[in-house]
């Protein structure tokens, strides 16, 4: 039991590292944002200044429509980024989320590099698990037992099922996930919902986890990190490693998945993320369909850095994203979603 | 009142510098013009020294349908580029237009950079305001002044809202605007235009421009000068400086707005501008709709050298403009305007 | 005589060494699979493990649907290679062509060479000769001779017609094969196949095969090793050389094969081959209509080396294989072929 | 005139020199053969030896459809050029074409220059003449006796419109060329074509040129030889050499050319050429309408180099072109001109 638990820091390490320092996107695969441009609205009869963004995630108030992805917690390391990002994203009004709890579950002398209900008392905290590990023993208590530990508004389960098998320890019985993930969900006081990790959630599958009664879908599509790559780099197995190798153009670009997911769904949150660069991207994200905009591996830099630099990050983010809105003449978040000015580009 | 005037005109200064030296095109955008090809005409049945382009602007005669767009005064260095460009577009029987009057209502020293009736007796010429100074104190009678003061035919508004907000002097307040330029063109006594900066105007603001009883309206689409390019060249502000560059790509193609507002309105004069590089992409711009055609940075460098310089780029603007109507044996401007030799190339 | 067999020899090991150190893909052409690509399924309900890839293959048992291509014999280096490909294709249950066996036929004493049987026991031996040699003297018993020097589960006949003419020695004439072919398929004990050798097996050439009494169709197409290139090396020629390069472009897309064969033929096995060069690859060949897949010089390196790096290459494209059927859910071989999850990729 | 006629025979001089060492092809704009693929068929069913070729021009025979273009004349150089061409022209029995035989009608001196009945008894020998030069004093007895002095089978006259107005001594009159078309192909005793000189000649165009009584069109198609590059490199006017720039892209692709001209006529006789490189691309060209088959430019080195290298050349052509008949089963002209597996290239 020991070596797991270590196994699991150690993973969550080099993941943070890798992340920082290889080429972690995929090949021959982009986002997809690139075919849709903004038709410009030359005379946009709006006042910058009063450009609203305000909505509201997980029953809390968010300043804009923006998501810290989930992404580390287990290590020092990862409690340094985890109070960085909490910080901001209070300072700012985001939504947050942290990595997989899992480490915290097992041990819980870990449970503080979660723990960021201090630093960002008013925002959507989320946590985070893998669906698979309820083939592996994990079940709606320990669900339960994760949202109580960090005080949070609402649960994300992870698929991965590609990453799983090129990791060494992965765990690849993904059988019957889905009657687990209905009962959790319908187990829990806290909203849940499921999110990929950089392939990409499509329409069929986000209809099916509606009707299982998920209450939020992170589409977390391909175009951005992608989990292949980042295994690749970590195996010690050549043979996974270079099979890993003919999976970096695999997963459903980002902006399909909104798309395919905005016409499948009615009652779910849709949380756009996956390779999202900017804020002029994070519109786009908007005006295809989406509620919330998550951004993970762009802000690892500035998250092992600073708040300073962090915080010039999301405003940079969040400048972008009015800049957009302004240049299309959106005054408001609903005009930004019913606007007819996002065109396919000519191939 | 004097730090305005002063950053005024450093601001313009330093416009030129940076659009003679620094890299102030965009990223992944074009004019569009690239996807249009002429059909050549084998036999052309044309005397090529017949070929007529004589045209009107501004109930002044033009040898060619020509201008040279809004760009400069205010400095020095800004009066040099205006004479030279004022006698050569006399010389050679193009309209010609000015930077925005404004730094010389605020400060009447300035006016003198702007004056080019004496080196342009008989061509028409253009004063230049932003529109967005409407809603910073500027009126129908500032308007009357900057014509007055030029001697000029007519009165441009330029419309650039990106522009003013990746700017740190920037102008941000865009709303009621379109009534305002209304007032404007009914209150004064020569034609009122209006143009965009580079992002480009598309067929619905066109006509409800033409409705507001605008004379013509310049598109100055995308794929040429990127004003948030050349912002982010002056910014100071880190933030503003990185969230320019996520607009590198922002715009309507030039080739799609002329089409576009070809299409929407009828009794408007088009010109077409933004990174128009020669004549035979001026022949393009005809073809597709325009009556005019407007030059801007693409001009500068031999503005800033001589007349000489100046005067065989004019001449070989006309050249490259002949020799395409040649080539699909047009004898004059209606037939250029109504050729079926223009074709989409198969992508 | 002794000439013929010596440049038949000679022109073998040549085709090895070209295949290992010189560029002999073609140019501008590819196999087509990078237009298709498979929509993750995120959440797969299956469990890794228990994927099954076993099926049959000349009434014999395979673990994959997999084949060693047609390439080598004749030569002692040849010896070595085929040995190699035999024990690993035993022991991880693959399917194993031989190079054509013309050779042996010629001259006894290099059929040891093509002799694999005592290396793989259990899996299907195929047996290889050129269609074209039916002009030249070669008929049905020597067809059956060959198949019973390899104890071989089948022959297959391949066409290469413009590798003939490349290549100095070049059979060239190819009339009236198609009834030659249909006599052998009816006089042979054992299934008769048809398979090209880099340039492609067209629908309605698949159905006249078919209807000639053809087992079964490897269509080996374009995208991979391409032999005009091989030739081009190897010519003494100039004039056959420079005209090769011309050809580099030149054959029928192996995605294209497989789903025009796919369609035109029914109760024939379809082997997909040429340029696959993975797992992924093979999984999208199968989602389009293939029945088994087939590698050639990609495994040449590997082969020269030692079955342990055999192995591993063997193991990745399994891996790979099985990755791509988890990754859209498929639990079998049934599940992947009719999977609508494999999708034209925008252009 | 002393002047005139020594700038004619530099200017040749010039074409040939700049031809054989600059870079004359356009840029962005291709012939269009790669647009298109032949589909190999795999059991194509002939022997390559009896692939037929034959054909008929000008009422010769030729050994294949092929035919050298009108290039040059005029000087020493070019006498030996032509010699050469000649010479392996009639060896080879292709038809050939001389460059404008103007400078020897205004020099007679010069006539030698052109004179390769001797060398080429009996293949077909094309007289070539400017068009417009029907605007400068030539007529039908100029022809006339253009066509006797090289004891020609026929006369071609060239449409060049660019080139005259990119070149100093131009000659820019185009019109009413069609009607002295008309009359001199009445008034000839041998027939009389059309080409361009790799701008294209359209469907329409062709149309007319056929109701004038032109018996072939050489469509002469943009992706090759450029005329206002090389323009471009000779001109001493700085405003034209940079003028000539702007059309680098100019002209109607080669391929597409000869589709249209097929769709539009009936009677005449359908030359492709411009930018061919290979007898690949000319069996394409035969596919697409076409009944013969122009080489220019690709021929020159070899042609100022030895009889031997220009036959190698020739002799690659062929080759080529009989392998592309082969890789379709096309066993005749005719099979090829009818063949259904020339397909477009999916973009
Ligand atoms: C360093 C790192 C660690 C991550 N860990 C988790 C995790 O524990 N749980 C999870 O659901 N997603 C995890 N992700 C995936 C992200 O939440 C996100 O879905 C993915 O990276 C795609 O977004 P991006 O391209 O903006 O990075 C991680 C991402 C990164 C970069
Ligand atoms: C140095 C410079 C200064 C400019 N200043 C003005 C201005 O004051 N007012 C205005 O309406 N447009 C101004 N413009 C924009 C041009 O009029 C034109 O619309 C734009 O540059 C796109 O055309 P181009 O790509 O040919 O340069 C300026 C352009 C340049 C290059
Ligand atoms: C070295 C080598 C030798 C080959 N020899 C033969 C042969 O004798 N008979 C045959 O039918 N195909 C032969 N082939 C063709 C292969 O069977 C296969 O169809 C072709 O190479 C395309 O597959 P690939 O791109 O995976 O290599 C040979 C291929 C290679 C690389
Ligand atoms: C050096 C050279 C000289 C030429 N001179 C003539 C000429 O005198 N008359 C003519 O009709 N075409 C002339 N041409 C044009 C060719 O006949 C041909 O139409 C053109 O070059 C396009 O074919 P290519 O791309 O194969 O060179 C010349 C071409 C070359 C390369």
């Amino acid at each position: 039991m020991k070596d797991i638990k270590f196994s699991t820091e150690a993973r969550k390490a080099e993941h943070i590292e890798i992340c920082l320092n290889e080429k972690v996107t995929g090949d021959q695969i982009t986002t997809g944002f690139e075919r849709y441009r903004f038709k410009h609205l030359a005379l946009p009869e709006v006042d910058f200044s009063e450009i609203s963004t305000v909505t509201e995630f997980l029953r809390k108030r968010l300043k804009g429509p923006f998501l810290v992805s989930s992404m580390t917690g287990g290590t020092e390391t990862a409690h340094g980024i985890n109070s960085r990002l909490a910080s901001v994203a209070e300072r700012r009004g985001w939504a947050i989320g942290v990595g997989s709890v899992r480490a915290a579950l097992e041990n819980p002398d870990l449970a503080y590099s979660f723990q960021i209900r201090k630093s960002a008392p008013s925002v959507p905290i989320i946590a985070n698990l893998g669906a698979v590990q309820f083939n592996y023993g994990i079940g709606a208590d320990h669900c339960r037992r994760a949202v109580d530990l960090l005080e949070a508004d609402g649960l994300v389960l992870h698929l991965n099922s590609l990453q799983e098998i090129f990791q060494t320890e992965g765990n690849m019985n993904f059988k019957d996930l889905l009657v687990k993930i209905e009962k959790v969900c319908r187990s829990l006081e806290v909203p849940v919902g499921v999110k990929e990790v950089g392939w990409g959630i499509d329409g069929v599958t986000a209809r099916r986890l509606q009707d299982a009664g998920v209450s939020f879908i992170d589409v977390a599509g391909a175009g951005g990190t992608s989990w292949s790559q980042v295994e690749k780099h970590r195996s010690k197995d050549p043979m996974k490693k270079r099979a890993a190798e003919a999976f970096r153009d695999w997963g459903n670009p980002t902006a399909e998945c909104i798309r395919e997911v905005h016409e499948y769904v009615e009652k779910v949150v849709i949380i756009a993320s996956g390779g999202i660069q900017n804020g002029h991207e994070a519109a786009k994200a908007m005006a295809l369909g989406a509620d919330l905009v998550g951004f993970g591996r762009t802000l690892l830099k500035a998250a092992t850095e600073s708040e300073e630099q962090l915080d010039l990050r999301f405003e940079q983010v969040e400048y972008e994203f009015r800049a957009a809105m302004f240049g299309i003449g959106a005054g408001t978040l609903q005009a930004l979603k019913n606007t007819d000015r996002l065109v396919a580009v000519r191939a």
